[in-house]
């Protein structure tokens, strides 16, 4: 992560080159209020629009206008009267990003555009295992008209209850159920989405096999409403399982993560659904921080593996016994010095919670300086040893928390740092310490504005003029979402 | 498929309009054998570029030139020279294709640009489940260095033993085990490519997670060589299944299919590997045209369904009863008439071979005006219902043959048409259909020069826009396979 100072001063430099469109931009809301209504048009002091914030107050978020548009030919009039006066466009719908991505940059310059009033579930087709929800659904509500039709929509997160699909697509979010089903980008079918130029594409396909073009879905998705605005999105769904097997291992030490994840994968391959790892370090500030947990060992470990399995199989036992097996090999071969595995559905909860409570643990602890990360699958266990090794060396006085999705090679390498550290050189060590593996500085929460010097720095300059030629073709006037993910 | 008659018209058109080329292209082409050498440059009536031709014997291969680079490094030179001239580059692989994407237009005016020199496996990470193989392997060698490693490189083609990696990417390539892992879409981590002004994209990533900025991997990864040639990839791998179990079910109606593939995905979910469908007619096709089959049931069923499903369980048997279920269930619910199980390996490859066997019965029987197509999964049968309908009240002289994938909505809908049939106005019909149920003209065949005016016709004005400018913004001068996906 940035320092804040920095992204301040970015958007103060934004705010200087902007400031001229002051009269185009008075009568582009003009036109905005007489095509929205002026309920559909919100200033930025309106208490309607309080939703535009950073909801950890890290970053100013200081609108020109917040637009509610409630239909998708709502939100292609809106972008086409800022493409036409040229006034910059933030599209916003959850607002749970962590990278500030939905925030507008400058002061008063930039409108924001929520999509949360295009909330209509449009329907479900349980024969076509295929949901399409428009933009501002929120997930949760996605996962429960699934559930309706009996059917599972499979991305899980810790902001379910507020994120919506319009964010999701666009940071193409993934969570704690990627192993088993993928990140957005695997479950998006199709997608509907205004361009920055205020035409829509129709791409509401609910196809499994397309080979006709280039897949601009996957253009849009991840681009973080820097290509246009997604209105709608029809995503895949799947039979629920109808058992889930939940078990924690006490490991000896950190080294055992590669063969543990390979004989997890051997072991339980099909049903393999969450493989999340923590230290003793984490589970000692759970314990210590947050209340109404217990350590399920007898001692504190180095490290622990907890693992899901889930079976459509009506036949749980099965299940079960795959799990026990690769728990009774896991420990005969010395990679696991302990483990437990859930009798029911509250110990399983049980286990869940320790990993669940890890953020709101450190944050109780003082918080971190947090990193993001992923690197190649076998690379996990040797890429925190570096880590521990570097910044014990380089920063004595700092404690690493890492916690993450092993089987997705995505490690959450925060660290707890006394308010005196270099935050940025702290980062700085990390992003150096990742390229070396080949890794990526941002494996789930995206480039935003917070990331976005860090990702010049990283890429080679053909993958970053690339990326420029991306968004100039799509976006000639650079108005969609301008200074996120890339610098301007 | 189009009149071929049209493209050859094409192909003239493409010829006149570059054929003032001539002097930049002698340029080009002393520059490429003083950088390739001599042996690097085919000159097009040399036996040793013989390769560079249509395997069916349909379209024309006229290149200027056959190029065989060694390196990434002489694939950027030779890219770079044409680049500079202004000379049309056309990749090729395994040259395998069905739609004319790999052959050169015109003729004289297009260098084809072999990268089946770069045949080298880079490395297999089994802790990373990742391979990385050069664009110039062959996809049977990359299966069994993957085997090798003891794990699996799940794509499964009819042309695996001469189809290649640069292809199947540039492709997208599917096959019958895209139910279970994916297309090539979900199979590549990470790419390298050279770009159609020379330069090299290292994007060889092996990461399963990566939100830093927009997925270049997506866009080359089935843009038909429209967009760069790519050099290498890396591939994901998986556990080796151990059990596979396969039945073969006689359908009393192809109205069963949609719920038929509701139960299979509820029954075998995590397994289910493949859920191939054939009729009465294809299994007389193949029962009359090509030897060594038997039918596995008394009588003839108008519909017939493969399933398969497969297992990393040491325990097959429970992998068998899930599959028996099934087969009980869908016989108890009516939707199949009978069941055939097979109890050994060899009685499974008899019921695959039955399948596999199709498209050769197809030919011998007199061939078919064929349609790769897809549609929403739960609409697979009344598609067919409406394709049958269709085609019998308006050319009463053709007979359907449709198989294909059930599982991903994917129907190979080829018609039996006498030689004197419109063969335009029946794939008029097919298309025509195929946009009612919201489908794909190509399901995995890709676009080509066959259906690209097929593709620019079914497409709505923003979308080609959109395609044409990334296209544009990536190949600005225009000189990377050029005519193909695109009209000119």
């Amino acid at each position: 992560m940035l320092d804040l100072s920095e992204a301040a001063a970015d958007a103060a430099a934004d705010n200087a080159r902007v400031d001229q469109t002051g009269s185009p931009l008075a009568a582009a809301l003009d036109a905005l209020r007489a095509t929205l209504g002026s309920g559909g048009v919100l200033a930025p002091g309106d208490p309607a629009a309080g939703f535009v914030r950073d909801e950890r107050g890290l970053l100013p978020a200081r609108p020109a206008a917040v637009l509610r548009p409630r239909s998708t030919a709502e939100v292609a009039a809106a972008v086409g009267i800022c493409a036409r006066y040229g006034v910059p466009v933030v599209p916003f719908a959850g607002g749970t990003g962590l990278v500030g991505g939905a925030l507008p940059l400058g002061t008063g310059e930039q409108v924001v555009l929520s999509v949360r009033a295009l909330d209509r579930i449009r329907g479900v087709d349980a024969a076509d295992f295929a949901l399409t929800a428009e933009a501002g659904c929120v997930v949760a509500d996605v996962q429960r008209a699934a559930a309706a039709a009996g059917l599972l929509f499979p991305l899980r997160l810790a902001s379910e209850g507020s994120c919506r699909i319009g964010g999701v697509v666009a940071t193409n979010a993934g969570g704690s159920n990627v192993l088993r089903y993928g990140m957005m980008r695997e479950l998006v079918l199709g997608l509907e989405a205004v361009l920055p130029d205020g035409r829509v594409w129709h791409g509401l396909r609910a196809l499994r096999k397309d080979n006709s073009g280039y897949d601009l879905k996957q253009l849009l998705i991840g681009s973080e409403g820097t290509l246009g605005v997604v209105t709608a999105a029809t995503l895949r769904l799947f039979p629920t399982p109808r058992h889930r097997a939940v078990a924690l291992l006490g490991l000896p030490a950190t080294d055992a993560l590669g063969p543990l994840l390979a004989l997890a994968r051997e072991s339980l391959d099909e049903h393999l659904s969450a493989l999340e790892f923590f230290t003793g370090t984490g589970l000692g500030l759970v314990l210590e921080h947050t209340s109404g947990h217990r350590d399920p060992f007898d001692r504190r470990y180095p490290g622990y593996l907890l693992v899901e399995a889930a079976s459509t199989d009506p036949d749980g036992a099965h299940l079960g016994a795959r799990l026990e097996r690769f728990l009774a090999d896991a420990t005969g071969r010395g990679w696991a010095a302990d483990a437990v595995p859930a009798l029911d559905r509250p110990q399983a909860a049980a286990l869940w919670a320790l990993r669940e409570a890890l953020p709101e643990a450190e944050r109780r602890a003082g918080g971190a300086v947090k990193h993001d990360v992923s690197v190649p699958l076998g690379e996990v266990a040797s890429f925190y040893r570096s880590a521990e090794r570097e910044l014990t060396s380089r920063h004595p006085d700092c404690t690493l928390n890492a916690f993450g999705h092993l089987g997705d090679g995505n490690v959450h390498l925060n660290v707890l740092a006394p308010p005196e550290a270099d935050r940025a050189a702290i980062s700085a060590l990390v992003f150096r310490l990742v390229a070396g593996f080949g890794g990526s500085i941002s494996a789930e929460h995206g480039i935003g504005v917070l990331k976005r010097e860090a990702l010049a720095a990283i890429r080679e300059p053909v993958e970053l003029a690339l990326l420029r030629a991306v968004k100039s073709a799509l976006d000639p006037r650079g108005i969609m979402n301008p200074g996120k993910l890339l610098a301007p």
